[in-house]
């Protein structure tokens, strides 16, 4: 997603999340008669992954389909009507949330073009960190942008692409993109998925009968009763027919390298990556930070729901009992008018509120998964003392998030960022917690399997810790960008 | 418009007017605060060109404002918060007709494209009777369109122009095209206006204050109170800046030929052409048609609304009592539900009554504007004799419609069109009245105001009786021009 | 309906109609299985009498069946699934043109409620005149009121009746009610139709096979096929079931006295009314007007669409050309937003516009079918002088409008009747006309039948002409009656 | 609510939660500026109770303002443009989930009624057990009800009262009327709060500064930012005004019995009762449980989010790792679409997926709150097997569920009960575990802080376990009441 606006700050009160925000979860069918009730099905799944907006495209032989609509997927593909609409054998669908301010409808995904030799649909989890340089030269030599989106770029590549076969022409649109990336596209004969060299962003294979699946996460093959196959590796192209898969690697090999934040915040805990379930590797780095930051408590307590598995690690490694502190509110309305005589902490309570019975007169560690900006946290640290606690020491299942992302996670500038501003002592202060630690570089891979980080060869993308970004940014670099991607501010 | 799809059939009971339609009205202004205001005002006054949809395109210095709707102008441009929301000294504006079954957002006007040089909005009144072949060639080097709109073939080659200022390479983009226009565009700096190499769809120039105002007829420059100024010439660019018009003649010298229907049914009443108002030009028809074809009868009966004018002339002329023996209904809403035990003639009677006492017992002349299936009017006729006329006489203003148009009239297709079927006597019986008289071709430019129409170089635009089309036709005789435009079939 | 509050100021550009507005038209069917459908058709042809909001309620043997909308049936009743949930054989229904500045659903009719024996359903158009005194006393005793609608007053006086049969206590309801009415009510087995006892406002009962329609004009039956059977006379109360049709008479007998202003402006011309069409009898308006009126100029131009009857009558009667001197935009959106930098009477050019070459270097003589306050028909003389004219007479088919109607006719308050304040050469001034004139009241009972108005008893309801009220107005004249129907102010 | 139709089967996949519901939360606040924006927060903090319908009654000194919609709070709320209409210093509101299946706009609370002396609104949560037997009177005497509410009826009964004072006929109507409530009521200068004789459904007064607040639990004061006074009795009724708060106890004074239902599921678990908060409560739950059934297993697998709690309690008292081996998603759409080829247990994994890791080769105890129909579970139990579990021991935290509630709980008719139609092991059976415990009665009277149950007087409502309902049952036991509570299937 390209951002032409800066967001705007919203006019009532809402929740302040504090939280990282994925872009975007990808699924696609190949081969099945539900392929559009079974997209729906997988996005809700991945619902987790971007709740901003939704839509499928399915293709029946003769037309594409297309459905793109602003919320969530339970709202939006619940109608009998929508589904018959998406008529056809295969489908794909993207769930979004944008780190742009404005929303428009334009910019929903999957996003579509006629080319010469048929159609060609795509949806895109990750982001181009090269795709405004090419947008504009795009635009000088006459094309027609129709959206704001990064990924309106490969389609652009592909459509140009001099290539007689849709596969080549794809092969020859990625190798001009720097970035993560993981794409399910949908032509008159074929699906097609694809990961970035490094594989930053993930994608799963699954089958269904006779069916193939892509999706994002192990999670939306077990919604749709899908088998587990293998993930996508990093620069692989697979392109599923009706004869069959067929996988092309057109990039020079190089070690993986996904994303470490799949594992820490993004993926949900039963979904599967490198042979063990998410919730199992975060629980591990909640044992982890018990090791290298224990705390002398009577309780231990998560910040619901992203601090669970962690806090759950972290009593059973230190012993002390593990108990719901704090009570999550479900039932989330984007806003709600702030009195004009305000309620102290009201933002944070409209989500958290503290279960008095386990904080009263009790020392706890609050356990969190990460910390971004901050703010959030320090209502929390208040609401536990305020609710009675004796001592409040904060315990992060991560490292200090000193650096932004570039690669689809909407990360706020650096100098919103907690730990690219302050020292530890300085963000304790912030937070105003007895102390605070959070899990080392080294223990977070520990937590997922390995000795140690190696530095010449870092297995995880983890800029966000460390500041070594895995590819170029060049349109971080470059002098000739603008900063307003589109003249127009649509609406409707 | 180009079309993807036949129309479909319609599930329930509509009005079935019967009428040719034209696609769309346009509207400019330049160097006015209320731009959009105005638009509103100046596309409301031309709505009955087409009431599908309208939008509107405002440029406020920094970026351009859109707001695209289906509907009427009235419906969709009255809150002030839209109205607000496109801001700007510069505006344009469409009224639209869809003559395809698919109505979908994305083929409403004005249509925007981001190229090198800044944005360009555009709106367009008529038909390209290249653009599917155009589009072929576009799609098959990389373009990727948006919509299925001919008009957006207009916007890829102007992108792809490789020359440097904004209106050169407008004017590259025109010389590529064939068919009729009236188009409106809208730059960063500037306000454009242009019509086709022989002027087949209108647009006018007026001015208000300081501010320049474009419209396809007069009667929108009435609404907003400007002051009429000339129309625009067959041939014309004209472009609009800060420092004032300018006026540019890329094509080589033609004589006008502007659509004869404009006079006969497109236009509202009351504007203006040549100098003479459609009103007095249709009461001339009247006047000719009962000079050519008089009946002894009781009474003059118009088919509302749009046969009153010549009515009244056939009345004047012919000294026989002008009444309204059929009353129409104008609260139209889209279709209603037929009783499963049908109702005689209910179709015609949601918008057309029987005022029983002009009728009964009498010999009436009913004059309508033209015929063009003869569906409507053979029922029209049934109504009059259940009210009890004793003889009816159809007088028909303008001839025999036996030609298709391709520049923007929705005709239907030639086995469809009542006179290119039959004769007159067939076509009489058909209709069921008593006797059955068009307007002659020389007849009808003679009421414009010439002696006959010149053979050799036709005044005005007349195929669709005479079947000498002004251009090419080049994607009616091409062979390789694809029968389905898009493979996207899009609802939201 | 009773009004709480005064209607609120514009807060943008409405058009100002300046016209007397009905508040109902009611449609009935038993007996045929195409109820709904029929219902929705027939309010649709008397969509003219209201166009606020619409009801049907159908009765399907088991349960009754509602939908209630704002806006035009044409809008609201044209899905088949609307239609196919009002299941049934009978069904009433209801077009409301509200006099209350809040329109809010709750008063939208037909209104229902559940009695001991059963459902009862009822749409009324009218205006009872003693309703507040009556709600009061119900409230105080107990009664809840659902709607702020007089209308609801005899559904509690009815729900709260001794009586045994539903008609006795629909009889013993409307015996407490005062003013006009015409009722039409659905029951478990009948329809019922009811008028006041001087029979103010009308209802007409046609026959559609076996099935029975009651309908306030004969307009709706010509649209469903019905045959005209008669009028329900006044003081009528008629009961159709299953066994046929009777007939009860519960008041005493006293001469019919309709409202004259059904003739003049709100029946649909093509409506007949004691065996002549009201177009006929506004024809004969004008004719009347030339008589006692006459001027000495070039062309006859009406105020459309209302005063072209008369005008036909008045150009006939006095040998003088009509003409479409002003042309009426039929594409009516609600408002439009002012722009900042006014236009000339732009109020008036949303609707009417001067159609220069009848008008310009012409004397003419303008033909409207009343006046209200005055104010539109003094921009349209004004229009008139701008578009040319060189005198401008104006012509009113109705006498001067001194006195408000209580009856159902939305009247302004007396302050603002321009007959009301000014005398003839004042009014003339205030409309800037070279002369005006009015029908005189014997003048307008000739054209409708008689030789002149029977001062001791008058045949039709002519207060606003002349002072004299049919019926007591006990609301206008107790002390004791709130000036606010309800406490609560609801949207939703 | 008075249900009129059993709820209708779904057409499409619908989650099956198997559980029980609650129909309303209530809040009310007098005294406040921001009256409206606390009553839309609170109802957001009880937003548990009820997700249906909500709706807010604010009273501004002169006028009453309501706002009604089907949804959740924070949908519906969130707008300025929704808030400021609420204007005033008093306001109340209600969510409301609704044991009916037609679920339409005229049954949404706040209720309203203009009386004589002035307006009153009221809202309710419980269920009134003689409520059809009383609204069959007063439609015998002439009520019109515009509801099928049984709160209506307090209305009527209040509306008809001959006491001059509000307070009293709010007494007088409460006296008519059995079952369960806890009423907030607003009038034109008091909020009155009640609760039933026997105080079954909660509601708690709190204080905002010089502002009195009502509310169904202690959370939604916290939420406001409102300090705790104390419970409202069984059988007081409190009146809250300008001048401060009185007390009355209209009935014989009775022991309390609250509904033990708020203890197992209803409440939020922060919310504090009788000194305790819920969460801790459930914990004690689940220790009893551990005691009464305890289980050789590995792991103790929480069913989300209700089982949680006592999982925690069963984990601790038994020493067993507590682990998260079912993922909830909480992005709840409506409904799916369920594909032709249908997919294993899909309806429980909309909502609900195996954390593998947790769960293979592995014994496991599952513990929920409560089981009702049993579907549900089952197909967990089904999931564990599914996901590699060797052992799966249904523990629930409560007794087994016998007998149906008329209180406002929305149970299954007891054919659908699970417990009521099979003893243990036959419900062991049909949920397809290895072994199945309930917490036994006097265990969860232990729980909850008493030694055992007093059979002679029991502390608590707890007829769903042992049968012993704490009113008559009027409706259940009267053979004249009507199966239909309105002839009126109204949609809009």
């Amino acid at each position: 997603m390209l951002c032409d606006a800066k967001r705007q700050g919203p006019v009532n009160l809402r929740y302040d999340d504090d939280r990282l925000r994925e872009e975007c979860g990808v699924f696609g069918v190949f081969g099945h008669p539900d392929a559009a009730a079974l997209t729906a099905l997988g996005l809700h799944a991945l619902q987790h992954r971007g709740q901003e907006a939704c839509g499928i495209v399915a293709y029946d032989g003769k037309q594409f389909h297309s459905e793109r609509r602003m919320g969530l997927v339970g709202d939006n593909f619940s109608r009998a009507s929508v589904i018959e609409r998406l008529k056809g054998h295969a489908a794909i669908g993207h769930n979004r949330y944008s780190t742009c301010g404005d929303a428009v409808l334009r910019n929903v995904q999957p996003l579509f073009a006629d080319i010469d030799t048929g159609g060609f649909a795509v949806a895109h989890n990750g982001n181009l960190t090269n795709a405004l340089t090419l947008r504009q030269e795009l635009i000088s030599t006459g094309a027609i942008c129709q959206s704001t989106s990064d990924t309106e770029v490969v389609l652009h590549l592909l459509s140009r692409s001099k290539k007689r076969r849709i596969v080549e022409r794809f092969v020859e649109a990625i190798r001009e993109v720097e970035g993560a990336y993981a794409f399910v596209g949908l032509t008159n004969d074929m699906l097609i998925g694809a990961r970035d060299p490094v594989g930053i962003r993930p994608l799963v294979l699954g089958r269904l009968g006779q069916a193939y699946v892509l999706a994002s996460e192990t999670c939306a093959l077990d919604m749709v009763g899908a088998e587990f196959v293998r993930e996508i590796d990093n620069g692989e192209v697979v392109v599923i027919t009706e004869d069959g898969i067929e996988s092309h690697r057109p990039f020079p090999m190089r070690p993986s390298r996904p994303c470490i934040f799949e594992y820490i915040y993004f993926a949900r805990p039963d979904s599967v990556i490198g042979g063990r379930t998410v919730y199992d590797i975060r629980k591990q780095m909640g044992v982890q930070l018990a090791h290298e930051a224990p705390a002398e408590v009577d309780v231990i307590v998560p910040i619901p729901d992203s601090g669970v598995p962690a806090a759950i690690g972290f009593a059973q490694e230190s012993g002390v009992p593990f108990e719901l502190g704090i009570i999550r509110n479900h039932y989330v309305g984007r806003t709600f008018i702030e009195p004009e005589q305000r309620i102290r902490a009201l933002g944070v309570k409209l989500k958290h509120s503290a279960n008095a019975s386990v904080i009263r007169g009790k020392r706890i560690v609050l356990v969190d998964d990460s910390v971004v900006r901050g703010t959030t946290s320090k209502k929390i640290v208040q609401l536990m003392y305020e609710a009675g606690a004796r001592e409040v020491h904060m315990r992060i299942a991560s490292p200090p998030i000193t650096h932004p992302d570039y690669y689809g996670i909407d990360t706020p500038d650096k100098v919103d960022l907690l730990a690219a501003n302050k020292d530890l002592e300085g963000m304790r202060q912030f937070l105003g917690a007895d102390s605070l630690a959070f899990l080392s570089v080294d223990g977070i891979y520990r937590a997922v399997g390995f000795d140690a980080r190696d530095a010449r060869a870092p297995q995880f993308t983890d800029h966000c810790f460390t500041g070594e970004y895995p590819t170029p940014l060049t349109d971080q670099s470059g002098q000739t960008v603008p900063r307003q991607l589109s003249l127009l501010a649509e609406v409707g």
